[in-house]
């Protein structure tokens, strides 16, 4: 079993920008931490991120043949990317989406997604365990 | 450390009505589930199932000195009950909103729900597992 | 055959208050006419009334397995509870809404009913002779 | 006494289009059963179909000293034609707004019924018999 | 002269439980103030509280006919709880709505309440005085 | 000069239905007015009236070449009818839309006219003297 | 009979401002016109403009006692002054609404009128004429 | 193979009005050309237009056994004809919606189709060939 | 203790206009009663009205520093004067939003109050003791 | 050239309220910064400040003639005076419209500007400094 | 003659994911259709595909100088990128905006295109012959 | 002190397309005279463009530790990207929002700024001389 850890927007400042939401854990520690959970389960797993939403878009398109599934935290594309909600769909694999905080006690616009429905679940508000727990969901799956 | 897993309105006859989207498993086998891991982990927890929104509320009061965190299935509560939001908000423990179908799939009125932004985080869309990641997330918290 | 008269929040004081809404017999003098007209069509009924939300969806769930059928007025719980909506589903035997009053001559709020899409039909407008209605619909289900 | 049935726009069709909507009764049929049913009553019934919204508008005029109430299956015409709705207020006598599919199961447009406000009480989802339940209620009235 | 003071869901907590918005006065102590108060005026008053929507529905009911008027602070259930609306009005006493806070300075669900337009009048935003005031007007009525 | 008197939907009922809003003068009798007026004006005016939009729209383009204006009281069409609003744009002839009531003080539907961005000016609230009124606007105009 | 012509925000300018719209007669002109035409009827009339909300309030007040009737362009006070709205009420007075331009056919903002429920009826769209219009229209009420 | 063309409220006066929207050529040439196109394709036409929606209706119901599929340019019934809506369920055959128009960039009401989730496709903003193009698709199809 | 009885628009005429809605004390009769009761509290109180919102904004910035809090009476300011809501901000003292009848029982415009998350609490539905309570309540405070 | 620096309701209050939002600069002192620049630039500059929303309409009128342009500062007319927006547009000098906040980071009522699309420009949240800018921009137009 | 053929986000998978919607031709053998289809037509044709808004941005500002029009299915971008909205404007070339669904018939946010009214038109519901279609408007453009 | 100029999609073209709503000078001419400025003020300044909604992420992102400032002209990024606003405020440092055009004179969606409420301020409607203002506007800061 193969999966994809895939950060969207801004994500690559997590740990550096605004620690109060999103803790001070940085992107890298974070992934070092789902590669231990990951290995403890003996799932082979690989990490993405980008602030382009193409790039996004290309790399779901390929975990279409190379993964079993994927943990997304699309960042603030969550909002408005049906780009990105269309390339979930087309991957036909299971996609579990992320967020580290609870995006339902913030600004009004972070509480649409228009992901969530091309998604199998959705799991937020608990910081980098979100990723860990939706680790655990898709091998479920 | 104690818990205590909440479920309200119709979830009593989980894995006796529409199995397609909830699943086959009873409640009471979802329980026995969650009971397993929380031995597991060394955990205490109690199962409360109630269709009356103020049994809800009256159990998050006394949750509030007698469990260290709580799991809330509030099945169709979600989405209009401000009372069991606000007892969420009183109980000043950590709650987690789970779901075990993605209900951003569903029904336009499952899409809002009014309980979030009182809880610590959510989890849906993974069947009875949706409760095991939230009893995994509890703890952790 | 056996079927259940459900009603809700309210309805208690049929015949009491607001005669000129909803007529001058009270709920045991209609629910006379309604066992008549079972009794014609060779048809068993129980009645039921509640104020309690829960206690409606409990009995709904009782239903389920013990009755044809039932007729429903769910008084003011018609506008906003989403739990009779899902009690309704899950019951999985014909389920019909009626009305005393034509809802939609009356306030805004009344002209929403949220459990109509889980009901076989709807039946407004007829006073105590909706429930009568409702009954033969129902029989001829 | 004597009464109208009126049917709108597409009711044609019925028994023909959308079968697993609608029913395999033509309207021929269908009025044929409202027949016997009044002459049971000893009630006198007319019947008039047409996909000309000015035309409805005729036969309620014309109701209004013919006729001492009416059946009306809008068909489409119910969710925007207030000239409907103003012609049932001006005709002056009990109108009963009738659809044989239950509208609240269906697309979003057809929730809503400009008409209603203007009628003495609504029933849907009974397939013919809610025509049948129309007349009752209407002898009743 | 009799009057009932009603309060709803989670109002048993106050003094509790965010004292920063309700005050530290516990509901009893501020139950004793209104006795007081009531006393100082002649007039008689029994206090009732309940998490259960049907339990305010059915005390409504009751004060019909046992109760001249009556204040109520029905929590959270102001904001969606037309069933209350209507034993409101189904009573035919008059009753008052009151807050402790002023609810228009909070979130925006609270902003909204659906019981007004079925009570004589509203007092929000003077603590546990809101009360004391609910009490005189009443008796002014 | 020549202008057409144009009636709509349920106009023809003027003074038999709903008398305490439209007053208790006929069609015909108002017609009769509007003729005298004429007259005095030295204008030629003829007159019609449809419950049927398309013959609304047919007079309109007839209009076009026939006449230099006309005054239109398009009834309820007023409200939903763009087919109209489109034949007025294509008539070419100055339109005037007049209402017998003051339409902003009835329903919430009537508030939205859709014919009035393609007329010339609107004339509402004065009963019969609407259409006088139109009628000297127009020959000004 | 005496009426008073009342003009609100900005209307001074008549005549002066955006004479594609509003014409090229001054408001001093306007009322020249407006004179003769109740010389002619034999009616007394006044003038009073002013881009002071107050000073519109205030002055249909005074209408209250010394005035038969007003006509009343309130500029763009048309689309937010419940103030005016309130006195035009309070006037207890016909009040007749006039605009010089369609205001139908410009910007959204000028399509709702919030003083139109208060008044009589309501003359757009014939330059200076609807004031004449809408003096002929007072002396007729 | 046989085809309907079916034109809609005011699109007899194409050609004559509003020339810079619609183009010069009159409905007549108009067909004249898409006769052509239908000889070449060795498909037989046959041609009609109303100002009445109930004649669309109609024609549609006829075509659902005379014809293998149409073009339907609705006019301003596009916005609102629900009965046409349903009319093009009902025939079952492909029809598609033509527009000589781009409805997108003229006033917001034409921007919203309830036709167009009835037809097969939606063709517009060609002027006169949105016929021609409808033609060819439909021969496809 | 000195306190302000601000008094917006219309409120002159109170108990000359809509004495079903405002009673048929004057404004001055309402005011001597409220100077009795501030007599009795020993407390000095000053009275305005003005029709002219700059009025009531000039008189909130002078109670800044003039008196210890406020009883405001906005009228029809109430429902868009964000120009007064920023005032009794800047004012810094307490002020109570009164109005005489139960703004939620009547028009929808009137639901909506944008002052009252300046205010420090609200009070209606009370006729004139409105005032008094507010006065008590200021005091309290 | 001449400039006229225009402030609306409760700006006289700057420097001496909420300095936490607009800075403890005197709207005294801000004016004196202002016509240090202005000198600098060789421009005479006028000041005005108004409560009333009459008084910044008049003060635009005068404007037309009298200025080659202005900067406003409307406060809270800015959210709902479109008297002041008829009264920009009918200036016919360039408008700036600034203000000291970012308002876009304020309540919500403050996103909303009913006077920018009557303005040239748009200058806000640089504190006393976009009046200096607005200067800067007059001068350049 | 040259024309431009541009392919949004996902279109990459056309023929891969979701055949049932989009068919089973995949990109290559659509572009080898219209590739044939514009050599009959004796026109150049270039294919471009990326699912990077950015790079179809780019391409349309190519576009501008080096092609004589352009066919765009932007996919999922259709529905929020003002963006490539913007560009077409700028591009100054007719673009065709084509679909190969019936987007009318899916979800509700794939009704609303942002980018038709940039469009010269709209060809939606015809699968890969919706380019087809295009290609041949655009030549008769 | 160095500060970013920052530019979104669609401006590359400045100077190039729609010269009446953008003037004709050139991007780079645009750069040119804020350099002029910039080194007037002893500013050193960069300049990127970029239709990439990632490059403007990944500049904000470098703009972080690199610059003292930015000025951000995101085009019609403006109004959808919320991966620009959390990258503005991820960059914590003042960020300036500019548009040349008085957006609010514009189509409806510009009106709307998802981006604003995370920058410093706004500065909008003065061609490339609101690139100026915001020069100094930083500078200031």
């Amino acid at each position: 079993m193969k999966i994809l850890i895939l950060n969207g927007v801004n994500l690559n400042l997590t740990g550096i920008r605004e620690k109060g939401i999103y803790g001070s854990l940085t992107l890298d520690e974070i992934n070092e931490k789902i590669k231990k959970e990951c290995e403890i389960k003996g799932v082979e797993c690989d990490f993405y991120q980008s602030n382009h939403e193409g790039d996004i878009v290309d790399k779901l398109h390929e975990a279409r043949t190379k993964y079993d599934g994927a943990i997304l935290n699309a960042g603030a594309f969550t909002h408005y990317s049906y780009g990105i909600h269309d390339a979930i769909v087309a991957a036909e694999i299971p996609v579990i989406e992320v967020h580290m905080s609870n995006v339902h006690k913030r600004e009004e616009f972070r509480h649409k997604s228009v992901i969530s429905p091309a998604c199998k679940g959705v799991i937020c508000g608990f910081g980098y365990k979100s990723y860990i727990l939706g680790v655990e969901a898709l091998i479920d799956a």
